[in-house]
């Protein structure tokens, strides 16, 4: 059962499941593709699927936008750390936080709309984007697709901003490289965290969660290590999370934010 | 078929689909429930299948609090805008964006970790944790049980904390009822924009994108009718963004945040 493999604990058992919490269950990121490319028919129910999730207030403060052109795709890896998979992948989607659309409405009816700029709004945006992403990742992979969020699209969002033709208010939240899994490519099912390292019950209680770090620096040790990969999951956090230098470029973002109309005050 | 509903559109359609996309068209917010407690089982897959969601760098730097206890919810519904069913739904999550589980591994390796101080760290953990929800959400919908979110969890954030006992370094990034739906709750297919005016081809067409608004104000306007609401969807979304103070002190989020350990510079 997938949820051993989830957790890295051949004791992990689910007392209810049924065919979609197993599809969950057994997402791993592909980042190896075939040429195949991705249909229109496909990219439309991914985008139904993300329409479907919740938003707040109905505002659907998110924009997508498919980039297939092979060119584009080696300009936005390159301004992404590189990443050879967004070159590879038929279909690189720009999941785009959008206050731009309801500027554009106060424009055409004369009015203003100041509660764009503060932190709220913008944090809107990236929830529902994400609620939304997340919707077109569980889709894709019902249809037999495989994904790969890229966080680095943030490293440089000026860049993507102009390279995409964002209007003002608006900004790259993640990408998400999606293509037909290359049936030679073997990543597994990352192990998480034990469920009672993450879910409190009434109150948070730090000391009982963090009773569950040490087994699994064990586990994620041994599953990396079948890749080759070092590190406890805990030493990985420590260099991730270092200070501003450990954010690839990062750390600019509220500056970048504010030069791009979502100064997030 | 349910893509019609969602777009409000009888001539909607889909080239793929399967049941799995087929659950995701059919969302909808639950706002009343029946008294059947959600099963430990139950809150057990749904927490797996958060936690089989993508996150960044595989920080996991998320939480999720279960209330049961009726006080406490009633309590959590005072400090959101009381909304009655967080006092009716059985379970009440509340999804914590959670940047101290990091901050107590440093502290216990006699180290610093500040990269958890800047807007890009505080923007994972809502990424994050919106990943997560959102496939809880799906998992319920699959078993059976409705769930609605509730932003208003962050009109007042240092409430909600201490109400949680959370740690400093961790904010609530939104809550969820999750229950039974109520037989008699009639509740509809929310109907979203065209996928024309989110979805763009290699580059941001805002005029292209916004020439479906009129169609979709009408359509959603018909849809509200039906429920005896009020008004177009460009006038609720000028509503809602007028300004500071129609953000139910959610203008006050950035200073909240700083004085919970994020200070999102």
């Amino acid at each position: 059962m997938t949820v051993t493999a989830r957790y890295a604990d051949p004791e992990a058992t689910l007392g209810v499941a049924n065919e979609v919490i197993a599809l969950q269950l057994a997402h791993r990121s592909v980042r190896s593709f075939t040429p195949r490319p991705v249909t229109e028919d496909e990219l439309a129910a991914l985008v139904a699927a993300a329409q479907s999730a919740s938003t707040s207030s109905n505002l659907q403060a998110w924009s997508v936008v498919a980039v297939r052109d092979p060119q584009r795709r080696a300009r936005l890896a390159a301004l992404a750390r590189n990443q050879r998979f967004i070159n590879e992948a038929p279909l690189f989607l720009v999941w785009i936080v959008d206050l731009s659309r309801a500027r554009r409405l106060a424009d055409r009816a004369g009015t203003t709309l100041d509660a764009t700029d503060y932190l709220e709004s913008t944090i809107v945006g990236f929830v529902d984007v994400a609620f939304a992403a997340q919707n077109a990742v569980v889709a894709a992979e019902s249809l037999g697709l495989g994904t790969v969020f890229v966080g680095a699209i943030r490293n440089h969002p000026e860049d993507v901003a102009a390279e995409l033709g964002l209007p003002p208010h608006a900004v790259a939240a993640f990408g998400l490289a999606v293509g037909t899994p290359d049936p030679a490519e073997h990543a597994g099912i990352k192990p998480r965290l034990p469920r009672a390292a993450v879910l409190h019950h009434e109150r948070y209680d730090a000391a009982a969660s963090d009773l569950h770090i040490p087994v699994y620096d064990r586990r994620l040790g041994e599953y990396n290590a079948r890749y080759g990969l070092p590190g406890a999951w805990s030493d990985r956090v420590l260099e991730r999370l270092a200070g501003p230098r450990s954010l690839s470029g990062r750390d600019r973002l509220r500056a970048a934010l504010e030069r791009l109309g979502l100064p997030s005050r």
